[in-house]
């Protein structure tokens, strides 16, 4: 029961991707008697959160209801009034957060003081709770840890290596066009200097919708840039260099290689997630996704999923 | 509707599955005014036959039926008399057969001397025939090419790494399990000198059922085996090897390794089937899962699948 209203909350709060940049997504479903009687979700920073838009659909109904959130309803003053007191004005008699809110910055939790005021408040769990916290995981590593989320992205062939002698690309058409998806979804995009020399990656969205722009496309390393390069070097140490991305409001970075830099990357506890389109062919020659580690990785979550004649497997270092 | 037929007569084929040898399993289903009227499968070498089984159960209703079976009838007198003559006696209007019979030494098609009989024959296409070709995958080979088929096995990091620093096994004990049901269900298990110099495995089933016993556990390579090793050491020309085992009666070996004989394998050409258990670790040490390789190799249909925390991918170097 619980769940079905839940998983309605995450649809909607799926309406606001892409648009509610540097917030979350949120979506928020009021319950009464068994019946939806309030949706909402939250469309762009400065409006109204998923909450209030909910309560004010349910009107009256929301008295004595339950409300499903995706996100711990805020209890501070923002661009809004706190969530928490619209919900305690309005009667609701219980709530279910999707998850508790990671910023460590917040004194006093959402639920906390839905329960001071009589509120039934409660946190999911199990796989729905995760995929709550999935939905906004850049966001989430972005405040609770001052980073960008980080995801590697990778194709290999069979016996994981990046490169196909006589092959453009690794990968097929499908999974490429899905990079292009990855990258419009992305604030920032960045390879390591090595790739820069041997592919000059140009590491823009292309062909595929990009309602956000461009993302920021990066370079790491030391040296200069290729006469003509349209990326950003950045040369400093890898941790400051992302808690100033970080600050400039870069939630997401999608790194694409080469080995060398993920292995930095890796090593310094940098990467969050690992998506590496298998392609069908054995390469037989040239490096690894990775070059070496002081210490193995272990991951969580791993799953494949086909993309053409590809598949894609997705695994998390750091699970959201 | 012939796709329907087509498949049970795949699920009846599976029944002889392990007790046949060195038969193919083959299913057969006749069919009267959309209704099956008789069911077989082909049980142990020296019974009678699929067809034949289905025709007897059928009595006179096998009479303007049409009859689905796995693999094309056989036209010769073998262990039992021809198949061909059985259907037509049994005066059936039309046979679909999932696959031709791959055997270049049958002269003179089963599904030819049906039509000169008068009866409608066909052959089945698409993803239904590769199902049926995919069933005996191992006996065609066996038959056409007069090798084994040959399955290399590895587990692997996701980074492609054959082994993990610290760690006994790469991947999980669901995918070992399996590791025992693919050594159960094969004629004969093979590794390198490297890997028994290395690892010492013992490559038998273990915990699981061998209805058909213990496979024949080979090592492949030059030099003594160690003392106390119940392998069957193989130093010939590989082709040379395979052919020997194949005149023996080894239609399947699963080969397990190390990279370096994988590879030599794979550059003869002598590969059929690759399955790469994926651990949800990234190893950052030790090599990749193939040694060099003079020139890619194509792989066709990859297709995966969850094992417990791990990933099968599957695909194939010659397809079946």
């Amino acid at each position: 029961m619980d769940e079905t209203f839940l998983e309605r909350a995450l649809e909607l709060a799926e309406r606001g991707r892409g648009s509610t940049h540097p917030n979350p997504i949120v979506g928020a479903v009021v319950v009464a008697g068994g019946e939806v009687v309030g949706e909402g979700w939250h469309r762009r920073k400065g409006d109204e959160h998923a909450e209030t838009i909910a309560l004010a659909a349910a009107g009256e109904r929301a008295r004595g209801a339950t409300v499903y959130v995706t996100l711990e309803p805020c209890a501070h003053h923002g661009d809004t009034p706190p969530c928490t007191d619209a919900l305690i004005a309005a009667g609701v008699a219980r709530v279910v957060a999707g998850q508790r809110d990671p910023n460590p910055k917040v004194v006093g939790g959402g639920l906390e003081r839905l329960r001071s005021a009589g509120i039934e408040a409660e946190e999911a769990t199990g796989e729905l709770a995760f995929r709550c916290r999935q939905q906004i995981e850049e966001w989430r590593t972005w405040v609770a840890r001052g980073r960008p989320f980080v995801t590697y992205k990778v194709a290999v062939s069979l016996d994981g290596r990046v490169s196909v002698p006589g092959r453009r690309w690794v990968s097929g058409e499908e999974s490429r066009r899905l990079v292009h998806v990855l990258r419009a979804a992305s604030d920032a995009v960045a390879v390591g200097m090595g790739t820069v020399r041997w592919d000059a990656p140009r590491l823009d969205a292309r062909d595929v919708p990009t309602p956000r722009g461009q993302p920021r496309r990066l370079a790491f390393g030391r040296g200069p840039l290729p006469e003509g390069s349209e990326l950003e070097l950045r040369s400093g140490p890898l941790e400051d260099e992302l808690a100033e991305l970080a600050a400039e409001g870069v939630q997401s970075l999608l790194l694409e290689g080469g080995p060398t830099l993920a292995a930095a990357f890796l090593e310094r506890g940098l990467v969050d997630k690992i998506l590496a389109f298998v392609a069908p062919t054995l390469s037989g020659a040239g490096p690894g996704m990775l070059a070496g580690l002081p210490d193995p990785v272990e991951l969580r979550r791993l799953q494949a999923r086909r993309v053409g004649e590809d598949v894609l497997l997705q695994a998390y270092v750091h699970e959201p």
